[in-house]
């Protein structure tokens, strides 16, 4: 399956702006044989959460934006994935859920149906200031292969990239938020992962334009592999990068003995957490 | 406490040149105030096995040089320690366990003790290839701080860290192994490491020539931080990294918020290898 990246300069807001940026790219994507889109952190009003420290601000937006789904943007992005007749993972989106909201990344068929849906479990300190809740299952998607989905910080937790690896993920596909120094970060953390899992990970990033067509922050589009470590990487804004899921799918059986041997490891983990939850426990308080 | 990480370009197998190399440095490291200098992988003759695919070479090497803990090795590195009066942490050297080998860093305090001993846990397909043994405890050494070791390719298990990190370490000293390509990626695991736990990481790499003189492999030495990625930096061949450690502490407030919030999530971790495991129970005979 041909899977494509974009790498959009989002316009902070513009909605029409970026839909009509976003509808060109799927159409050359889809021209060029792209069975699988993927489409950047908060599609179409962009992620600004890490850029600004206006905390009132990021209060407003999150009010703003927290829908229910289906809600508006993702009729937005099931009318995209209709359209391009392509399947679309997007997100996430600002999901408001009851009194909670959470960051819910979509996955989109071409007939327009929401065949996965994951709620964000790995939570920035921005994402709890600003009150949003952090999910709790991992998911996979099973289209050509199986598909380990993250959004955003999850990157930076070894432990979930772990639970999708030990799950049997053959790739995993992930978007990041823009932030306005360390954009390399993002890189070596997702080789890390690929390096450490033996997964090839697909990374979404996005360049965020403020009013005044300022760059205010970007992270890579890349695709990061335990063999080439950064494998492709978009050059320009607004632009695609495509890859052949086949072409960049491990063989399972070094995988799974790669896995093997960090079993006991892991065991130490669980037992070693245990204990510290124990050494944890408050004094009980004496009598009288 | 003033730390030297030591850039050592060693002679293969050269015990004499290498340990009057490291004499040098470690009067330099001494005479600026050093207490605490590291050593690198397999000094004094330098680890190859990374850099040589010559599995028979490689087999006689640890056959060779596999010792007692103490041993010539350790008599070496106990005589370095008290000569220079300073804590030494080296390793791993081949250490003969009864009928086992295990790749075992020392800790070595000014009067000449032992007073860490730490056998390598995650092992690399050729230590395994090799008949090296996984040691299965990780270890600390409270000296000013209290420092998580770790050795070669326990960097590419983000579990070890965290066991460290669960465990109050405050700063994590480690070696690796020189390898003939991608040298950079051990110092992006480091980063992702030095980011996810909220510690700083002190890695010693070294240089390998051999009798000819020819480079044939090296790794980086370098200090990552959460703050910084890459706070310093060897530049040449030969030198040492001067670090002091309170510089590099983090606020262990919060280091501990940052941890708190990933403990669902290793549960998380925790029983999905279980469910994985369960999965894989072999499928029962038909009877008859």
């Amino acid at each position: 399956m041909l899977i494509s990246l974009t790498y959009l300069k989002l316009k902070e807001m513009s909605r029409k702006h970026n839909i009509e940026k976003a509808k060109k790219l799927i159409k050359t994507a889809k021209e060029r044989g792209a069975k699988l889109i993927i489409l950047p952190s908060l599609f179409p009003v962009g992620n600004t959460f890490e850029i600004y420290n206006n905390e009132k601000k990021m209060r407003s937006v999150v009010k703003n934006l927290a829908e229910k789904i289906p809600g508006n943007s993702t009729d937005i992005l099931v009318k995209l994935a209709m359209e391009g007749e392509i399947h679309l993972i997007a997100g996430p989106l600002l999901e408001q859920a009851g009194p909670k909201i959470f960051l819910t990344t979509l996955v989109i068929s071409p007939d327009g149906e929401i065949i996965g849906k994951y709620r964000k479990i790995m939570m920035s300190e921005k994402d709890v200031k600003l009150g949003i809740s952090g999910g709790k299952e991992p998911i996979y998607v099973v289209l050509d292969k199986k598909y380990g989905v993250l959004s955003e910080d999850d990157l930076f937790s070894p432990e979930i990239s772990r639970i999708l690896a030990l799950g049997g993920s053959q790739l995993i596909i992930g978007t990041t938020r823009p932030v306005n120094k360390k954009q390399d970060l993002i890189k070596y953390v997702a080789i890390t992962r690929s390096v450490e899992n033996g997964i090839s990970y697909l990374i979404n990033g996005e360049i965020i334009e403020n009013e005044d067509g300022e760059i205010v922050g970007y992270t890579p589009t890349f695709i990061a592999t335990p063999d080439s470590l950064v494998y492709k990487e978009a050059e320009d804004e607004d632009s695609i990068v495509l890859v052949e899921s086949s072409m960049i799918i491990q063989n399972k059986e070094g995988v799974n003995t790669r896995l093997n041997g960090i079993e006991p490891i892991i065991y130490g983990l669980c037992k070693s957490i245990k204990k510290t939850k124990m050494n944890e426990k408050p004094i009980p308080k004496p009598e009288g």
